[in-house]
C-alpha cells in the first residue's frame, strides 16, 4: 500500500485507529476455546466488528509465536482475512526484528512476501545494514522504533550522545539510509511533549503511536504536538479494545471502544483539518 | 541447561564450536529438495556429522519464518531432534526479539516452553522491562546484543555517551537487572580488541561470538582477549561450515570444516588450560 492510500482511507473514515491484535488465550471469551482455531476466530470476529472504525490492524506477533504451529497458522489465516476482505486496510506485523544483511532480507521475505503484510515494525540497534534491507521492498513500510512507550525507554534511548537523545540520532541517521521514504517510526504516547522535537527532525513522517489508554497516552496531545499536514499518524490501542469483554459480547463491546476512540479522532481531525 | 554443563561439555570436546542452521533453500544440494523437509533434512545430516565436535546450534530464526508454516515445523523439529538426541548441546534460538514486558513474556514461552531451547538472543533497545520477562525463566540464558560483528555496529553502538561507548552501557546497566546470571553477550569477533575491555565490565560471562571466518574474525585474538578462567567464548560459524559443499558429500564437507576449527580451539583450550 502506497503512504496515499493510507492518507485517503484516514481522511474518508475520520479515524487514525490502529487496533492491535494481541490475542491471549486466557483473556478471550472461553467459549471460543472449543473451536477449531479459537486465534482466527477471535480475531475474525474483532474484523468484523471494527474494520469501519480503524485503518489498521497490528497483530504483535509474540503471541502468536508463543502458540507455536497453531499460533503462526492462525498469523497466516488472520492476514489473509484481511487481505481478501479489506485490502484498503493497512497491515503491520509488530515484530519487531533486525539482523545482519542477509538475515533481514529473509525476515523482510516472510513479513513482506509469505504474510504479504503492508509493514513490519524493526529495532534499530544494529544500524543502517540491519535495516535497509526491509526499506528495499516497494510500497512496504518499515517501522522502526525510537522512543517506545515502556519504562525501559529510559535506560538508553534517552541518553544523551553530544547533548542529543540516542533516539534523536536514531532518526537523524535514518534519514540518511536508502529508501527512507519507506520509514516510518515507532513513539510512545507516555512521553507527547516529546512529539514537537520529534517532528523538528522527520516532519513528514508517520508515526506509530502506542500507549494511549492502557499505558496513559493523552490522544488531544498526542495530536497536539505530532500531527502534520498529512496527518502522520496512526494511534493504536491493543487491550483496551479487544479485551473490553471476555463474554459473547466481547465483538461488540470492542466496537464500543474503538467507536469511542474513532469519535475523539474525528474531533481532532476536524479541528486541525478544517474543511 | 545450567552453565557448568556447558563448561564440562567444552572441556570434554575440547571445542566451544557454534554451529549456525541458516539454512537456505537455494544453497542446499538441490537433491534434498524432492524430499518432504529440505531444511529438517539439512539440519539433521548436518547434526549428525558435526555433533562431536561442536557444543551448541543456533538455528537463527529469520530462515525459517521466511519460509512460513513449513519453516517454523523445520524449527520444531530441528529442535525437538537434537533434544532428543543430543540434550548435552546447548541450542541458541537466535531470533533478536525484544518488547514490552507482557510481550516478552509471550517470546520467552515461545523459545523457552514451546520450542524448548535452552537460549534466546535478545536486543537491547526496549531496555530492562523488555529483557527481564526473559531471564525470569530458571536454567535458561538470555543473550544480549552488546556489540555486533555488522558495519551498522559503528551506527549506534559505538557512539560514546559521557565518554563511554553504547554498548559499555548496555553490559553495565544489565548488570544490574533481576536474574542477570542468566545473561550471555553477543560479541562480535570482528573487533577482537574490543573484547579486553569488555572483559573489565563483564570478567564471568559468557560471550557468543559471531563472525569468525565469513565476517573477518580471527580466532587467536579473540581467545586471547575474550576468555576467562571459565572458557567464557561459545564462537559460531554458519555459511563456512553449513555450505562447505552443495554436492552430496555436504554434510561430511561440513563436518570437516568443523573438524578444522574444532581442532584450533582444542590448541586454544591447551594454551590456556594446561593440564
Amino acid at each position: 500500500m502506497i503512504t496515499n492510500q493510507l492518507i485517503s482511507e484516514i481522511k474518508k473514515k475520520q479515524s487514525f485507529l490502529c487496533i492491535g491484535l494481541d490475542v491471549d488465550l486466557n483473556k478471550i471469551p472461553p467459549y471460543l476455546l472449543d473451536t477449531e482455531d479459537p486465534i482466527f476466530e477471535f480475531n475474525k470476529a474483532i474484523i468484523n466488528a471494527t474494520h469501519h472504525l480503524c485503518v489498521a490492524y497490528k497483530p504483535n506477533t509474540a503471541f502468536y509465536e508463543a502458540y507455536g504451529l497453531k499460533g503462526w497458522k492462525a498469523l497466516e489465516k488472520t492476514i489473509t482475512y484481511l487481505n481478501t476482505h479489506h485490502p484498503e486496510i493497512f497491515t503491520i506485523a509488530d515484530a519487531k526484528r533486525g539482523d545482519i544483511g542477509n538475515t533481514s532480507t529473509m525476515y523482510a521475505k516472510a513479513f513482506f512476501e509469505d504474510l504479504a503484510f503492508d509493514s513490519v515494525t524493526v529495532a534499530p540497534y544494529m544500524g543502517k545494514d540491519s535495516v535497509e534491507p526491509f526499506l528495499a521492498f516497494k510500497d512496504k513500510h518499515t517501522i522502526m522504533l525510537a522512543l517506545t512507550s515502556n519504562k525501559g525507554a529510559f535506560d538508553f534511548q534517552t541518553k544523551t550522545i553530544d547533548n542529543k537523545e540516542v533516539y534523536k540520532h536514531v532518526l537523524e541517521t535514518s534519514k540518511g539510509w536508502a529508501n527512507s521514504e519507506n520509514l516510518m517510526y515507532v513513539v510512545g504516547a507516555t512521553k507527547a511533549e516529546y512529539l514537537a522535537d520529534i517532528r523538528q527532525i522527520i516532519p513528514d513522517s508517520f508515526l506509530l503511536v502506542p500507549g494511549v489508554g492502557a499505558q496513559g497516552g493523552n490522544l488531544q496531545d498526542v495530536c497536539k504536538y505530532g500531527m502534520n499536514n498529512s496527518v502522520g499518524l496512526l494511534i493504536n490501542s491493543s487491550r483496551g479494545i479487544i479485551y473490553a469483554s471476555n463474554s459473547d459480547d466481547f465483538a461488540e463491546a470492542a466496537a464500543n471502544k474503538a467507536l469511542e476512540l474513532k469519535k475523539a479522532m474525528a474531533s481532532e481531525l476536524s479541528h486541525y483539518f478544517k474543511s
